[in-house]
């Protein structure tokens, strides 16, 4: 049996009200994070609701404190967070859709200063590595903060005018902070991809394109993905993602059905999307296909891409 | 024509001296970083040498300035590093081995202090949130640092009780704390895999278990990638990873004998290693044919299998 937790009788809230004003979005950071961005731009009227960690965000959805959170899942530059993925794994939400969100760094400075004054830039360990380049330029210590917003804070709150801080631009306006400059970053194309997650997952249509993501464990051995990779080809599904995540002898909790909460040990899992809707009957085929030689495999959700960046 | 820089004439250092006692080896980090701690499982004598940035890591080993680099990949719950692939795409260097670290994350702090006195932990965000339930345990405030040693040097040289750092047991020794409490990571088996770099490939041998690390790229559309796994499935030959990176519409720097550094546009770039050595006719044929429809490939190196944890 292919795992999904309820039956498809509910609707997205983001189908009733379009803009999403009645909407509470929890995420992980500060006001001004990048995940608010991408809450924001899921639904440009929501609620957004900060939260210390990933794992509070997923509760603050099953307790129905709020309605939905936004996950960050890969980075373009950075790579996959197998972390978010476990967490998907170990919870009972669905993903209901997804935010692919531009990441333009910005230099930020207290009022007035200029860029040459700095000595000290502050921000997120992977943010200072991804504008290596112009940091080196301006010769300045790097020092590392929790995330980019928390940088901008600290700027702000400490009154350094010697301190910067690469954080968005949003959070300039957040924290009275200027833009000293914009898209520093060194790769100019940095994307990072969020899902959105909700209780109940959304019934799919055929009315644009979806995607849908699951994931699955094989019995090891040459050969074994090869097969799982068969059931989409032979009905000319593409994958827009594949990784495997190698979990050797490493208990991981999993929430299916059948198996409240326990823990499996898998040599190996999958996380594959499939450009396809589970409204059609060739991926329904395909996942049924895939079951018969998948020793556990889960629908985390099917959800509308989003193609607009 | 596959992509190999040189002939395969050099001898790897590590094969003369088994201890590595001549050895110059560059990671990114301060000493006592995780990435220390794999040059010295790799070469247990080496020099190691501190870097600022993986960037300078690779030049190092370019400009003779030291033997080798090692890079960290991926982490079991992190995921892989897409940008250190990225540097391995625009340089020349050749993976000659791979370590694999059980990363044991240590509560570090001033001699003499207990944890139930700490009011604050500092380290490397993805650190804080792997350590996420004993720190909400002690109920601590945790600030961010550029890595784990970074950390565990401010803690050193700010002589602060009531700060902790969460970093290597090495690094309590390198900065003279004491180790408060060990294994505080939230997930058991936390494993980073580090690539060894160097100017010259070795000669891949068939005496022990050899990994091949490749890159390459396909024209889009549903079933490219399941004909590009059959090259390894029909040898039976086994992946231990596959991970695509979605580039759209991206230019890649990429190096190679054709086109000395140009901007290449992908839509999509694939990573496998497989589990055989280039000494292997299988191994060869499969990767002539896949050159076949291939739009870009690369081998980044074949190496001794790290087996040991």
């Amino acid at each position: 049996m292919l795992v999904i937790a309820k039956p498809l009788t509910t609707i997205d809230i983001s189908s009733s009200s379009s803009d999403g004003s009645k909407v509470r979005v929890a995420y992980q950071g500060l006001p001004g994070a990048y995940s608010e961005d991408a809450a924001l731009k899921a639904y440009p009227k929501c609620e957004t609701v900060p939260c210390d960690n990933f794992e509070s965000a997923f509760k603050a959805v099953e307790l129905w404190l709020v309605d939905k959170a936004v996950l960050p899942i890969e980075n373009s530059v950075a790579g996959s967070i197998h972390r978010n993925y476990e967490l998907l794994l170990r919870h009972r939400l669905h993903i209901v859709g997804e935010v692919q969100l531009r990441v333009n760094h910005c230099l930020l400075g207290l009022p007035g200063v200029r860029k040459e004054e700095l000595k000290v830039v502050v921000s997120h360990p992977q943010a200072l590595d991804q504008c290596e380049k112009m940091l080196s330029d301006l010769g300045v210590v790097k020092i590392g903060a929790r995330d980019t917003a928390d940088a901008a804070q600290t700027v702000a709150s400490n009154s350094a005018r010697d301190t910067g801080a690469i954080a968005s631009s949003r959070a300039a306006k957040v924290y009275g902070l200027d833009i000293l400059t914009e898209r520093i970053q060194d790769d100019v194309e940095n994307i990072t991809r969020f899902l959105v997650l909700a209780r109940d997952p959304i019934i799919p249509g055929t009315d644009k394109p979806h995607k849908t993501s699951i994931v699955f464990s094989l019995e090891e051995g040459p050969g074994v993905l090869f097969k799982a990779l068969a059931v989409f080809a032979m009905r000319d599904i593409s994958l827009s993602k594949i990784e495997s995540c190698p979990l050797k002898q490493r208990p991981l909790r999993v929430v299916d059905d059948s198996n409240q909460g326990n823990s499996k040990y898998f040599d190996y899992l999958f996380y594959i999307d499939i450009e396809a809707s589970m409204a059609e009957p060739r991926a329904q085929y395909a996942l049924g296909q895939l079951q018969e030689f998948a020793r556990f495999l889960r629908v985390l959700g099917c959800y509308p891409m989003d193609t607009v960046l």
